[in-house]
This record gives C-alpha cells, structure tokens and sequence, in this order.
C-alpha cells in the first residue's frame, strides 16, 4: 500500500466520529478515484478547512467514494492575518485571492470605499471560495481562508479585533521595522485610487500603523500581497 | 497648463541631446495625443527605462506627438535585485513578469532546470518586456527590469555578480532574519517540480542561503514573488 493514496489533502465539510463511515461529495470522489487512482483499502488524508487533519480508510469506489474514519487531529493555528482591501482595477481579484490564500492569511475582506466599491456579487464570492480552497489543498494546508463579502471600511473597521498588530499600507509611510508578530496581524490597503485623507485619518486614529511596502508605486492586489507576503516571512 | 500633461512616463529608446526635437513612437504619440488629450505647449516626463527621467515640450500633435528635449536627469539605483526562478506550472509566467516589474526588480532570469524547462518562444520574452514596460509606466519607475531568456541555471550560476546577498528560497531553510540588504541581492527560485537534491546542493556551495518564505507550500511563482516582496521591504 502506498503511504498516501492522494497527494492533495481531500475536503471534507464535516467530521463524524471516529469510527463512522460516510461518503465523500463527488468531487472529492471523482479526485480520489480517478485522478489518484486510489484503491480500496488504502489511506487518504482530509481536512474539513477549519483545522482538522482527519485519516480515512477508502472502503468502496463504485460512483462515489465510500470511506471509514480512522483518526482526526487539531491542528493549531499559531499566527492569524485578516487582510482588508480596497477594490482593484479591473477584475485581478482571482488571483488575489488565489495568492493570499496559498500565503496562509486567515480571513480576506474586500473594503468598499467613498472612491472603489468592490463589484462583487454571490457567484464571485462562491468562485473565490472555491478557489481559496483549491490553494489550501495545493499548499495541504488545513485552515481555509474565510471571504467575507464587501462590507463599507467603516463598518469592517469597527468589527477588527482589538488585540493584533495593525498595519496600513502607505507609500508615504515609513518601511516595516521587522518585530516579533502578534497572534493576530490586520493589513490595510486602499483601493487603487486610494483612501481620502479623511478615511485615511480615520485608520491611523484607529491605531493602524503606516507602512510602505516597496519603493515603487503598486497596485493594490499587489500591495496586499506584498503585505501578505511580509506578514508570511514573519 | 496642467503640470504633467500625462500621469504615466512615456517611453522614448533613446534620449538625443538637450534641445534636440524628435517624434514618439506610434504608441506613445496615441498615448499622449487621444488617451491623455494633452495640448501643445504642454510638458510630459519620458524615460529610457535605464535611470534616465526627461522633460519634453510637446510642440505638435498631428498624426505622431513631435516634441523637444528640455531636460534629462540621471535616476540613481541604490539598491538592485535578480530573481533567478524555475518554470512554474502552467502558464503563470506573464503576472509573475508584471508583478516582479511593478515590485522594482531588477532583471529576471528564467532557470532550466532537470526537472522542469521554460516553454517560452521569442514571441513570449517580446510579451513579457512588454509587460515589464507597462508596470513600469505604471509605478512611474525609471529603470525597467531586463528579462533574460531562459538559461540552463548551473550557467545562469556561474553568470551571476559575485558581491550580493545570495538567497535560496526552501521550505526547508530557516526564516530569514533581516538585514541591512546589500546593494545586489539574487533570490533563486526552483520549478514546481522542485530542485533536485544534487542541484540544491550546488546553490548551497555557492553560498546561497536557505530561507524560508512562509509556513505554507508555495508555488513556484508565489514564491517568487514573496522573495520579490520581501527584498522590496528591506
């Protein structure tokens, strides 16, 4: 039996207990059978996206793939990134999304501001959870990135959490002294055509930190992915 | 008269003498003339894409934008960077070459390696310097990176300048503590398939230093990017 029947962690959106057998969706299906070729009696590795690592024993492989629970385990997440962003250009917000998730940031929320609002409806946040997912399983990560839908900057200001570092991406501001991050890390980026003074007041007020990301001028996607990539070196 | 006529450089070969007069090229002159309406009389900035920054008085907008040299200045480099990196999967080369551009690095080097080889014509390096180009007139840069054409990388090795900081990007490696960069700095990425074990070796002996760009799997282009971000931040 080879170690591990598929090399892609499988998703799960729900663990039984151990011991329970059930069948996975027919996507993880058609991933396990076909694409791996696993066999019966072998063992796949799954993670339902909210830190859990589960062992499952494959028993059947008829139309869908039938497995038995074996084991789960918690997996901890030591350092979280809540990412908040203004609207792009265009439409470059899939692979921003592909990017921060693969970087392992925590939580994505697009920001609508007085200049870009985010035209973002349900079908493109069900894509950018799909493909927030299909990062964590290249990367066989087990904590998926959560994708708010786009909320007005002041609104998602007030909802941040208290106790992380705060960090505005700021081309006047100073470069990043690197220090130990906290548990929690927040990246600020405005839209492309970037924040009023007044919004821009309103996150430094707030305690948010200026920091420039590069000497170049960048786009916005590529400033939150250079924050993202900052905070993922850390 | 506006103070700049146009938001974004415009891109002249090959600067002539101060006081001299020439036309821009088709694309510029469209720039200029329909996308930026810009007047006679008016002033643009212009760049060679090689630390040169002109003036130029637009003195006619007819079928091509006619102008004269004002003034040219030197735009000093201090700090430099190569990326030196591996075939991704896919076809992920083209934002890579965007985003490396708009990042400010400084030549991009495409490895060959055993495991994986560049699939790139000489239609696709004239696409990726174009590429190059618009991020540059994008962030207002003056120095637009080079591109080299794919190498086999023990030759890209022996090629590169011997007094910089030489990094290895390796999910195994340590983080990287930060440090004052010094004036050159070349990140070495490998394929998706990865650098085989003798080829890591080789980078190690040549005194390029494992770092590890984050605590998740990366693509190939991902992490070339992080590398770019994080020297960006130094």
């Amino acid at each position: 039996m080879r170690p591990e029947a598929a090399p892609s962690l499988v998703r799960v959106d729900a663990f039984a207990e151990r011991g329970a057998e059930f069948e996975l969706s027919a996507e993880e299906s058609h991933y396990v059978a076909r694409v791996c070729r696993a066999r019966a009696g072998e063992e796949i590795s799954a993670t339902d996206g909210l830190g859990h690592l589960a062992r499952l024993v494959i028993l059947e492989l008829e139309r869908v793939v039938r497995v038995r629970m074996e084991s789960v385990a918690d997996v901890p997440r030591t350092r979280r990134s809540i990412v908040c962003c203004g609207a792009p250009e265009g439409d470059r917000g899939d692979w921003l999304i592909e990017k921060l998730a693969e970087l392992g940031v925590s939580v994505f929320r697009p920001i609508d501001t007085s200049r870009a609002k985010w035209q973002t409806k349900s079908a493109r946040l069900e894509r950018w959870r799909r493909l927030a997912w299909a990062a964590l399983r290249q990367s066989r990560g087990t904590w998926v990135m959560e994708i708010e839908p786009p909320s007005l900057w002041s609104d998602v200001m007030a909802s941040l959490p208290r106790d992380g570092d705060r960090w505005l991406a700021d081309p006047e501001g100073p470069r990043p002294t690197r220090q130990a991050a906290k548990e929690i890390s927040i990246g600020v980026i405005g839209p492309a055509s970037g924040f009023t003074e007044s919004e821009r007041a309103s996150w430094i007020d707030s305690g948010f930190k200026a920091m420039c990301l590069a000497e170049s001028r960048l786009r916005a996607e590529t400033a939150a992915l250079c924050w993202a990539a900052w905070w993922a070196a850390g």
